[in-house]
């Protein structure tokens, strides 16, 4: 049997930035004038800057908008433990929808106040459970699941970095962006190919959690464990591919690299210092790519998706230790 | 002897606004939503994100393009122990200007190295002698010369904050501006005062360089001692207002306030944990004023001027100590 999928279109990105345009902040390209290599002149694509600090503020909040009358009635529900939960607790906020986030146990408390600030309900699971929780409450309670990733929404939300990127710089030749279950990756390069389609668009993923890089190299969905994955300090960067992102993967994407974790805390110092924005591991990801991985030359833009880092750590990172 | 000041006026910002848009960044307000005052909603105005890494590019952008052929063929010469001189040489090599920086010795040679890696040229001297050795080139080269705040052109540049600031919240009610020699205060009030004319303008200064907290109680300049400005760790702020910049600030301005030298470090590692920007000392101290100032309700903006913070001193004070 062929299992067609219908992948998101350049149509469905430029609604999705009708929708988020009130309340996403529209992020600027900034040059990056020292350290940077003149034949690869970089620009970073701030996404530490939406204001629950990451990306995931676009697919958030397309999601929400695109519901059915009934379903803003009924609420949402997602799992998350990290930046997604949050985005979509501020989206429901925003919408007056009532949102769940189921939210593994372990997860940091910082991440869990976060979205009971913005007024969501915190389930806590044992993090084995996320997805089938978040399943049953939608059954039980007729919520609509908004996942992180596996979602047309969200992919199209999270598109609208890579359309506003080839607006604010057409003749980029290459977009660096961070993978983990492909929804950030899946949208910035369908807006590229279709508004810049000579630009290379590669995927940037950790050592540590490379299940997109070797799916990528195979051509078919390759699962790692969960253990393993874990292992990297990019928390943001754990989860893997589905079959919906991997689709547009492999339509749109060039080339996926891997950084190991000792360049991620680098490039979270070295922007610091050279492009003065706070980047947590998974943020600082693109950027170890374009400091280390061997790459084309012409301008070049970092998708720098969050900056939520852990304070302590941060500054431990910062202190070159 | 009347001595009368033209003031910048809204249309020379708005005319500055132009020539600076194809490179200066079109800073976002970026809304931060944890840590806040719900009666001040508080947005960051990041002009940390500007490519030579403060507002200072804004003003020197549009100096450096208001000269004349005559004048841009013979080449300018500032003095600068800072971001100026680092956004003058930059503005300088996009127009194919000539720069002379002069610096006081004892500054940073990591700030020196910034000047020269963007073709200027450099001239060390003793620092009470910056002043007089950069009129003594102007006169021997035949330079124009562009100092750092007193100037119509780096005013009406500066003011271009304010008039974004204005353009994106036009319900703003409280505009925060940390203020040294005054140009980038005088020319964000200018501007907010002509789009936004019920919003208050407050200047926000260092303890330990009060000079135009002072001046703007007693009506008239007062002076303090260069020791006395020197003690603040805001580098940045320990400049004094000129007759210029000071007629600017007693025409728009409603308000100086204070903030002593733990609230600025203080501010420093809330704005890398809450706005996710690396603010400098200096960028820091309208954020400062923000959350320890006592001031009026209403949606708040705080620009960060900038975000060239020594790496080793800001890895301390995120680190607490």
């Amino acid at each position: 049997m062929l299992n067609v999928v219908e992948l998101v279109s350049f149509a469905d990105i430029k609604a999705a930035a009708d929708r988020i345009a009130p309340d996403a902040v529209r992020t600027p390209l900034v040059p990056v004038l020292h350290g940077t290599d003149p034949a690869r002149p970089l620009w970073l694509k701030p996404e530490n800057l939406q204001p629950t600090g990451a990306f995931k503020l676009r697919g958030a909040l397309n999601a929400v908008r695109s519901l059915s009358p009934a379903q803003r009635a009924a609420g949402v529900v997602t799992h998350s433990s990290g930046n997604h939960g949050q985005a979509l607790a501020y989206g429901g906020k925003l919408e007056g929808v009532s949102v769940v986030v189921v939210i593994p146990k372990d997860a940091p408390s910082v991440k869990i106040e976060a979205c009971q600030a913005h007024g969501a309900q915190v389930v806590l699971v044992a993090p084995e459970d996320r997805e089938p929780r978040m399943l049953q409450l939608a059954e039980e309670r007729g919520l609509t699941t908004i996942p992180p990733y596996d979602h047309r929404d969200i992919i199209a939300g999270q598109g609208t970095v890579g359309l506003e990127i080839a607006a604010d710089l057409p003749e980029v030749a290459t977009v660096l962006v961070p993978v983990s279950g492909g929804g950030l990756l899946s949208g910035v390069a369908a807006a590229v190919k279709a508004l810049a389609p000579d630009a290379r668009v590669v995927g940037v993923e950790p050592e540590l959690a490379a299940d997109a890089w070797e799916s990528f190299r195979a051509g078919e969905l390759v699962r790692w464990s969960v253990a393993d994955c874990n292992r990297t300090i990019a928390d943001g960067l754990r989860a893997q591919l589905s079959a919906l992102t991997f689709a547009h993967v492999r339509e749109h994407v060039d080339e996926i690299v891997t950084v190991s974790e000792a360049q991620i805390e680098s490039a979270m110092a070295w922007l610091a210092r050279n492009g003065r924005v706070v980047a947590e591991p998974s943020g600082a990801a693109a950027t170890a790519a374009y400091l280390c991985a061997d790459l084309p030359p012409g301008p070049t833009v970092a998708v720098v998706s969050g900056g939520n880092a852990d304070p302590d750590r941060y500054a431990r990172i910062l202190a070159g230790g």
